[in-house]
């Protein structure tokens, strides 16, 4: 048997002492009041920081989630549970290959993200790889069926019927990024794609880089084109499309279309990857080919994922808010699992400059 | 809405056309009988491959599985999930930092092979990561209140209580590797640690090699405590306890160990690493210490994960058969759940002899 080691706070804890005491297992929990007393806060800033940590100063919701981690407290949700029927779980729903992620290290930063902002409300994300028919079918028996209160939806191709499936099902669903053509529309999390490749390609032609390439993704993804969108405009005359490249987001993908382009263009200055990992590919290409980076070739990423520091050189990429995203993602999706009704959100980005570009 | 395109068959799929048609959803979905036309096999052998390939021959249980993919096939356990109050879900339970699951490349061969055996069950796998003691907690209450049939543990740490709270609690539950002290049985998967270990040290000793190093994982693994076991037995009067180290099974942990190792003795002529990663970090550690490997130092590893292959110089290794324990968990969890009993299982590994040793 366990026991719980309360701090001592005084006499707001002992107060409470005798009140609460979960006798099936004989240990007393930590209450709400506990936190607040911990934290130096008042009950209703704990309230709000469980609850999304709106109106809190980041002063006071830093205290706030100490005093939660050394009181132990969490919130009863399992007994909230009982009452409403849910599940207290959410679904991480990968519509891609599962190769990929463990390819692209934004997957398991969505992942983390949006497993700490649950944990803390004691609801479990369950990460699901849908991407054949038979595990799209089987997922969704799986979410009809209740077993998860709602879907964090990790994916975006147009083809995907599944963001449909879930939402005319009555599913609470938020996407990344805002899904292509016509579905039913549901909140989306995404960054500012055309300003973001915009800004990507002001700082390469700031440079004095003329002939850039890029190397999107699918076309039937929100980033393979809306990235090339902004670029394009920003390049303006400059634009060549024959410097255009697309595939995948894969690192051998990001090779192959590296490879592509220095056969036909061997004038090239820059290239603008719209990912990390497509960028990584580019290099090792480049370097095949015994081409310096960035001397001889400046190769810019999109993500600044945990691959853009590591990378050799280290990438200068488009930076996105990975925290603020699956945090939006998880606080949007229980505002609507609750029956609020909440917008979509368009977050910003960040250039960072390091060595590639 | 889409239409399933049957292969044409022939009389045996002709003859059930009009027979099968879910009218809900306007589509005739295939049935076991046109698997088995497709596969040229009976009934009764499709439905072996189904409920876990046992009596089947590699040939027919390929056949099988081909005209499952071709057909589109599906079991239809949605409709008896209604029946038996099921939710047709396993979790693949890991109780590990988030991080070790995308830098140990071995949890995405376990989990790829889970969510194979499964699908084709109309199964869904449910990945969940369950380090705090808050994640344990609420992934008890998930699974306790039924939104899974069953789980996968993946881990092992001896302190690991979440074993007895969930085999306490009912839940069926399968094992990779025997877990250390005492706990409620249930039901593991392992390799034969000690064995494999003996394996490796006979070939390093086979070499030539006389002062060899061991790298090995946590105590309170299985694996850290029987790779020892096996390395320790082996050398016999070799055996120095200076040459020991231990540490977590990362990158980072294995090429601090090997710079340990190295401090202490400058004539060690070969490490066995008690995982890949780990070997992979000695190999980074004894190259910027401007030791060649294999030529002055050989570095052996365990796993034969996508690692093996990639490293520079390839790594020689225990090969564990990935796919094996994968499906033979999978196997032996179902059954536990319909009610039947198992015994464990422990299957053999191989040596793979690559550059590295």
């Amino acid at each position: 048997m366990t026991v719980h080691s309360l701090p001592h706070t005084g006499t707001s804890a002992t107060a409470v002492e005798s009140q609460f005491m979960d006798t099936a297992e004989g240990r007393r929990r930590p209450t709400i009041r506990d936190v607040a007393a911990v934290a130096g806060v008042s009950r209703g800033t704990v309230s709000r920081v469980i609850n999304g940590g709106h109106w809190v100063s980041p002063d006071a919701r830093i205290a706030v989630e100490e005093a939660i981690r050394s009181t132990g407290y969490t919130a009863n949700h399992a007994a909230r549970s009982l009452a409403t029927g849910r599940a207290n779980s959410i679904a991480f729903l990968l519509t891609e290959p599962q190769h990929l992620l463990f390819a692209d290290p934004t997957f398991a930063l969505l992942l983390r993200g949006a497993t700490e902002a649950l944990s803390r409300r004691s609801m479990t994300v369950v990460l699901i790889v849908a991407d054949s028919e038979q595990e799209r079918r089987n997922v969704e028996h799986y979410a009809r069926a209740g077993h998860v209160d709602g879907v964090l939806l990790i994916s975006s191709h147009e083809s995907d019927t599944l963001l449909d499936t879930l939402a005319g099902a009555g599913i609470p669903t938020v996407c990344t990024g805002i899904p292509l053509g016509e579905h039913i529309p549901v909140p989306t999390v995404s960054v500012d794609e055309v300003g973001s490749a915009r800004t990507m390609t002001r700082y390469l032609l700031d440079r004095g880089h003329r002939r850039i390439g890029i190397i999107t993704g699918p076309n039937d993804t929100p980033g393979g084109r809306f990235r090339l969108q902004g670029f394009r405009e920003e390049m303006g005359d400059l634009f060549d499309p024959d410097l255009v490249e697309q595939d995948r987001y894969e690192k051998d993908a990001g090779a192959a279309a590296m490879t592509r382009l220095l056969a036909r263009a061997s004038d090239l200055d820059a290239v603008f990857a719209a990912s990390d990992v497509m960028a990584v590919g580019a290099i090792a290409a480049a370097k095949r080919a015994g081409i310096r980076v960035p001397e001889d070739l400046a190769i810019a990423g999109f993500d600044n994922s945990g691959l853009a520091e590591t990378s050799e050189p280290p990438l200068t990429t488009m930076g996105q808010p990975w925290d603020r995203i699956s945090s939006a993602m998880v606080d949007i999706l229980l505002d609507v699992i609750a029956g609020h009704p909440r917008e979509s959100l368009v977050l910003p980005t960040a250039l960072v400059i390091r060595d590639s570009a």
